[in-house]
């Protein structure tokens, strides 16, 4: 079977495991850097797997708006299109449609909305965005959802009764995880009882993976946490656990520790471009005048191209330049710096030591808040 | 001696040689991709070697301005600032001073200038001009010269004296040419006389090398190409040969056919940033339609990574929804295919076949026109 989750070492709830999918291994925990448009921001596929990306995401919306999911089907599809020969995880739409889109009706069959980019009329189902995600190929598809904010019971409770069936139609429109697999989506926002009910359905519809989403997306980090510690072990053991969303180093050691085993997010990219660099001590803007006469690099422990090559007085003329070669390597660096995190800490959870690994890690990465 | 320049071979006017220095071998005719703030834009220094780049340019006026050249000088000069270990050449100010800044005083002395960047007020002089590149430390650096519209023949006269005097000034400033070899600049537009007063002014003060500059900078292709014809056996057969700000395909062949060995020039990457890429046929704005289900690369005879990885259609689709990606391919490409035309002008140099390769390359190349 081409998708299959290995579970491969436990410690405490965290989780060591292998995703096999047609398009190579995820080794999990694992961060999935964001191609919003079929491009990591600034980073070419060659430097992606230099630093040891696996799974990379794309989104449903952006791409069925444009180039168009079919230009990009009769292109070969998103691998061929990007020039990604790894896994890929595309998105449902939904998320994007909520966010992004001028939304001109919901109802029980779909959406109706228009484009961010031109105002043009669209109306997406669950099973036209199964469909649109067929058309572009990922090795991971998701099922259509409605993703509040996560703290009004009224609309929560809404918003779960209508992912439960559409996450049903979904999986009649994609019944077959052999080419591609269908995974479902928890709602539920911060109510534990809302949880248990979402992933009861869900359960019932046996997917080959599991998100949880509805979180990340206004509510507190205590609260995120807390509801993690309920949500988790309400999917199954033996299934991927996916995170939606989240991607601060602090937000993902805490996340692994109650048993989540994937997770995207932009935050890398996207603080590249305002000239934010992980670091073990925090983040630090390259703006900042500390920098400008640093001959060393952000971080002495990293083995990226950036770090192997470009001081920090380098990179902070750069983005104060708003050069663009600025934006290739800080991305390239926070994305290492991420992937590093979750190797260091499937390294851990073999070792059992993943509450010393993120105690050390917290301790250094939180010490300037 | 560190600079040293080998004529290897003659073909009619064409030449083909060696440069000598110290941070490399650089075979002549070439093209330097312009790093204008000490970075190519959107292109990594790693890319820029695997495409067989040999000699970068890099602005002083810029570099001065920000981050400043004492700045550059204590993070251990240019070539580590920006991680390029090849030969790096800086213009000297000249040209920007008189373009971009907004002058307020220009005397025999030097000039007085606002900073385009914070209106700060500065003050370049042939002394300075030459401390800014020793601080900066490229290995060829250049003479400050005034460069006016070429057509105006008062003007051109009054910055041909001017040039003179500041190019003498300069030599005196930098005299050894062993870490740092000091090339000095022919003025006087389109007029063979001025021309000629130039460069018997020049060659007294036997440089290793001299720029042809007030070129390219609003006569017509065929005033330009009748200006070589007599300004570049003007110069010493044995020293390398340097047209400014020179970079259209067609314009280097011309240029190469009358004896010209070295060129630099922005248009490979401000074309790439536009969404327009080099062929053989021409140039091509992705953008276009006919791209946009185009599965074939840009050039099916090019080795770069942007040829050997991505479609049309996939490049169309980055420069319409202005993904950062698209910048950095197509600025490769389009380098790459600038390096490789001055490769098979030097092959062909060697064959004494540079006539028809030129024939063979303006008739496909300008086929569109």
């Amino acid at each position: 079977m081409a998708f299959e989750f290995e579970l491969l070492a436990t410690d405490g709830r965290a989780r060591a495991g292998i995703l096999h999918t047609p398009h190579g291994d995820i080794p999990t925990p694992i961060f999935a850097p964001v191609g919003t448009q079929a491009t990591v921001k600034a980073v070419p596929p060659r430097d992606l797997h230099e630093i040891g990306a696996s799974l990379v995401l794309a989104n449903t919306y952006h791409l069925y708006l444009r180039p168009g999911d079919e230009l990009i089907s009769e292109m070969g599809g998103l691998h061929r299109f990007m020039a990604w020969d790894g896994p890929i995880l595309t998105d449902s739409g939904g998320f994007q449609v909520f966010s992004l889109a001028q939304i001109n009706k919901i109802d029980d069959q779909g959406v109706t909305f228009r484009s961010h980019i031109d105002g043009s009329q669209h109306r997406l189902t669950p099973e036209k965005s199964v469909q649109v995600q067929e058309n572009l190929g990922a090795d991971i598809i998701m099922a259509f959802d409605q993703c509040p904010l996560p703290t009004d019971r009224s609309i929560v409770e809404k918003a779960v009764a209508r992912t439960n069936a559409w996450a049903a139609r979904c999986r009649e429109a994609h019944p077959d995880d052999t080419v591609q697999a269908l995974f479902g989506i928890q709602q539920g926002g911060i109510f534990e009882d809302l949880r248990e009910q979402s992933s009861i359905a869900l359960r019932a519809l046996d997917f080959p993976g599991y998100a949880i989403g509805g979180l990340a997306v206004g509510e507190t980090k205590p609260q995120m946490y807390a509801a993690l510690d309920y949500a988790v072990p309400m999917l199954p053991q033996d299934k991927p656990r996916y995170l939606m969303g989240v991607g601060a180093p602090d937000d993902l050691v805490n996340s692994v520790l109650r048993g989540v085993d994937m997770f995207d997010c932009v935050m890398p990219t996207r603080i590249a471009r305002h000239g934010a660099a992980f670091t073990p001590y925090g983040t630090t803007n390259l703006r900042n005048l500390e920098h400008a006469r640093a001959e060393t690099q952000i971080d002495d422990t990293c083995s990226c191209y950036c770090c192997q090559n470009f001081s920090r007085a380098y990179l902070r003329h750069l983005v104060k330049s708003g050069e663009l070669l600025g934006h290739f390597l800080l991305s390239v660096h926070n994305i290492r710096f991420l992937l590093r995190h979750m190797e260091q800490m499937r390294q851990a959870i073999f070792q059992g030591a993943l509450r010393d690994y993120a105690d050390a890690f917290l301790a250094r990465y939180l010490q300037n808040l």
